[in-house]
């Protein structure tokens, strides 16, 4: 059998969380909280299965809910949608992703992307038969640099994948950054994914922007979200796209041959939890800077160098000044010998510069933060 | 923008669903239950939940659920599976379908399916860069013509996707058919999608058959089943497939980047019912075949014609006999005026005869079967 992807193996986070749970270490790997979410949303979830609403949801989710997301977007960004037209609910922002990338490009298309970015784009470019162009990103601020940017454009280009806040490198676009998207966007005729999945989680009072912000962009964007992050499950596997009427509408010409539709009761609790406690996601900002800043106080004082996080729940550290491995061979070490698992920086890129930068994810309990961090201080 | 599906539309589904809900008619058209699954699953949800499994399932499914499938698979079909290696969850049997049809299909490629069939095997394939040839079935038995299909099978033809019991006619492959499928498979070395969703719903004491029990085909078998059938609980949408280890290995390449794993208390809520109640599916038949016999025997003396209906929970119907309509129109004109919703089977069909036949879904409390009979013998 010949593979589609033949270069492709198991995803690093299936691999690393593995090595975590045979080793039993503290897993700051794959991204997911160790505490539990609103048990509010649980006992809707008890309740929604319950009362019987375990059927098919509508093909783009459960209205309520799309109501419930249209004005949660308007709420943070001002931007006013069509819940029928303009939302649609998906299975985890990785089918939102993969939908969309589907339904945007074609056999031959170029993708421009980040190096480094997330690991699922290039397969589901690929799959739809384009290529990913790879527009570097330079420590330890990774902010894009437009004007290279915009040498990689070429007749073939279709589609631009952003994701701010930035997985893996913490890395927020500013104002300046969603302008310069925008005009390039606009000029090129482009499409552009946003990968928003971390938007809430924006630290030290820096303004939270979104692709829904700039109604140019947004008329040649898909945007994407996922409940997982926002309200701490990620294994409810539940995300949203948000388009443009027309975008939209391809959109779910896929969607509804890929899953059809997702999980219904978790649809009714989320909009139920949405609806009785809109503040639930204002202080997410809050309660995970407080995270961060408990880990990365704590490695203050000791070997590790730790770059910049203005956003998501990723941290980057770098431990040149105490070990030569490589970055794959390292967290293999960290996890097998000292019981703390990590993301090597190497695998989020096309082409991975000779650096020592590991991924930590800070969205844990403070005395799991605490436990990994004194491992940490030790070893350096 | 330019479509990759332009031909498609809003699925027939989700539009007849809509159409009956628009006019409050009685929903014999998307294929789901109205009654609820077992109470038990229901606990099971909320106390894994409760319980905190909210994270990140395993990118393949929990292992104690692909443990209970491998069981069940074990007990119907006598085939033994390595649940780690052949055995993967996914997010409805339609997820599964896809993934397969990805994993399996390269630009170019020929898939030979059945005229009619499920309908959202051709934009997959098309999707993948692959063509479908339509192989078709005949009218009242739905028999497959193996000679005439063996003609259809050119240099191109890469796959086969079956599906038995067949949706939308009810027919079921006996064992001749699976011994005809498993010859042209090996001798024209072909890979096979068995869509067996409604596995469980065979009647009259034929035997329960699947690509399982053919080990030289399941070899080159993606088969494919659905929780939502076989526990009532549509809208949970979990499905599995499952594959020689090498071909799972494929799929699950491109599984990891679609949805990379679905709800997880859902998955440990319906391991627990197949390890505590596992005899819960081997009623499933008897159950569905009373239901059968209701629909088709308050009909018996009307001016509908029914059509065999060996397995599955759908009923075909020919109406010819009063209506002059074609079965897009008569649908519509018996939800709006008769507030009884069914699917015209032309659309399953890439070439439909000339023919005045619809389908209705059984899947119904005895008591919204007689009152949908009732209107139906009414107007005949
Ligand atoms: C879908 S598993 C990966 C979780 C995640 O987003 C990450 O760890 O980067
Ligand atoms: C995914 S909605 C379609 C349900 C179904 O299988 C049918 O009605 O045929």
């Amino acid at each position: 059998l010949q593979s589609k992807l033949p270069t492709l193996g198991n995803s690093i986070f299936s691999q690393m969380s593995l090595l975590a749970a045979e080793h039993r270490a503290i897993n700051l790997s794959q991204g997911f909280p160790d505490f539990p979410s609103n048990p509010q949303l649980i006992e809707f979830l008890a309740e929604s299965a319950r009362d019987g609403l375990n059927q098919y949801a509508p093909m783009p989710g459960v209205l309520v809910l799309r109501q419930q997301i249209s004005i949660l977007v308007q709420r943070c960004y001002q931007r006013v949608l069509c819940p029928e037209q303009q939302i649609t609910v998906t299975s985890g922002a990785t089918e939102a992703l993969f939908v969309a990338i589907q339904a945007l490009v074609r056999p031959g298309d170029e993708v421009i992307v980040f190096d480094p970015a997330y690991d699922s784009y290039q397969p589901a470019v690929e799959l739809a038969g384009g290529f990913t162009v790879h527009v570097p990103l330079q420590p330890p601020l990774y902010q894009v640099d437009w004007v290279q940017l915009e040498k990689q454009i070429s007749k073939k280009t279709r589609l631009i994948i952003v994701n701010s806040p930035h997985n893996p490198t913490g890395a927020v676009f500013s104002h300046q950054d969603w302008l310069s998207l925008q005009t390039l966007v606009l000029k090129h005729r482009l499409y552009c994914i946003s990968d928003e999945v971390y938007e809430h989680l924006v630290f030290d009072g820096e303004a939270q922007l979104s692709a829904n912000q700039y109604p140019d962009l947004a008329e040649r964007t898909v945007v994407v979200s996922s409940f997982g992050k926002t309200l701490h499950v990620t294994g409810w596997k539940l995300g949203y796209a948000v388009a443009s009427v027309e975008l939209t509408s391809e959109f779910r010409k896929i969607h509804q041959y890929v899953t059809f539709s997702s999980f219904t009761p978790a649809q009714y609790a989320i909009a139920r939890l949405l609806c009785e406690q809109p503040d639930d996601v204002t202080g997410l900002a809050a309660f995970y800077q407080q995270k961060r800043d408990q880990f990365r106080q704590a490695l203050a004082a000791s070997a590790w160098s730790l770059l910049p996080c203005r956003g998501s729940y990723f941290q980057l550290a770098d431990y040149s000044a105490f070990s030569d491995l490589d970055d794959v061979a390292f967290c293999h070490w960290l996890t097998r010998e000292h019981k703390v698992a990590a993301i090597p920086l190497s695998v989020f890129y096309r082409q991975s510069p000779s650096q020592r930068i590991i991924r930590f994810c800070f969205a844990k309990e403070p005395q799991t933060l605490a436990m990994a961090t004194e491992i940490l201080c030790r070893l350096s």
